[in-house]
């Protein structure tokens, strides 16, 4: 199978089958998939948090448009991104890498430095739209990572995000809620979707090319 | 090969071999990757600009933060997002999707008035920063389908918009620039990344499971 094969397959469903769960392994290689994630100057700047809990999720349907379709899925899983860039939380980042390259901490100083100087003198609400941008990366090579799996999906941005900041303690650890994805197995009979003509723009409209 | 190998396979590529070129073939695979690309209420809202011409690339060098990259890559894809949401924006793409799904002009009226109630009322930067949003969906799917090819790519956001935004005439057509992706074949003396050892944080600190 090929990455466009899996895209051509897969589609946001509307209804989940609440009867069918995703096995571990198959969530596992969705959640890898967004952590090798390419990322803004390698800080990977948000986390992902599974939630399988059937009570949780209810809790969660209270901020939902398709509270349905969340509470019929298997898993939910919301990419949140940092509030803001700190110093610690640049500097941790790249501690780890160099320790993990086994260079000298301090190794990027300068490049760290460059990275300081532009995100420490910003309002914290612009370091947020920049770290809200790389969850996208991750949310893309998810579904794609699920579509490869066979494993259905839904992208959801609509949803009250103060609702679920709140729920999942998000602002203890320095996060707010950017995209949710619902994850497990289609209900063929209410999934009104599934048999539509799968459309984007034709290439002409999309691509220019000098 | 699965999507995690090519994750895994590939890395933002420091300098490219100035000889060695990408076939139409593969760029028109990763371009359709791109295209395939799921984005907010399916509206698609940014184009990719596929620059192969040299001198047209070495004017875009002068918005370039690491100009001889951009210079020896094969070629620079651009992800351009609309400036805004516009009504006769959103009425063209619905008004196509219908067409193409042989259901009358309208019949997804009352989404669209809801799509245009919130858009519509809303400063365009506010827009841009949704549109925006979106084509990093597109983008990393765009790198793994280059990753699948075996194709070499650098994902940058550091680059002088307006400079880039008037060469590529976006304004024109009603687009902002985002981020451009260099697409070739890495030159392994000069890419001193290509050596080092891949850092992600681990898993433990990336996840959160309920």
């Amino acid at each position: 199978m090929s990455l466009l094969e899996d895209l051509n397959w897969r589609h946001a469903v509307k209804a989940y089958d609440p009867n069918k769960k995703v096995s571990q392994e198959n969530i596992d290689k969705i959640v890898e998939a967004a952590r090798m994630a390419p990322t803004s100057s390698g800080l990977q700047p948000f986390k992902v948090i599974v939630v399988q809990n059937q009570e949780i999720k209810e809790r969660l349907m209270k901020g939902a448009l398709n509270p349905e379709c969340m509470r019929d899925s298997s898993h939910v899983i919301l990419f949140a991104a940092w509030d803001t860039y700190t110093e610690e939380r640049i500097d941790k980042v790249y501690d780890y890498t160099t320790d993990e390259r086994g260079l000298p901490r301090g190794r990027f100083g300068t490049y760290t430095d460059k990275l300081k100087s532009i995100y420490l003198t910003q309002p914290a609400e612009n370091n947020f739209a920049h770290t809200a941008r790389q969850t996208y990366i991750a949310l893309g090579l998810a579904f794609a990572q699920a579509a490869e799996l066979r494993v259905d999906t839904t992208p959801v941005e609509g949803f009250d995000n103060a609702v679920v900041d709140e729920i999942l303690e998000l602002k203890k650890y320095g996060l707010k809620s950017v995209s949710l994805m619902y994850v497990g197995y289609a209900d063929p009979e209410k999934d009104w979707v599934g048999t539509m003509k799968k459309v984007r723009l034709p290439k002409e409209e999309f691509v220019l090319e000098y």
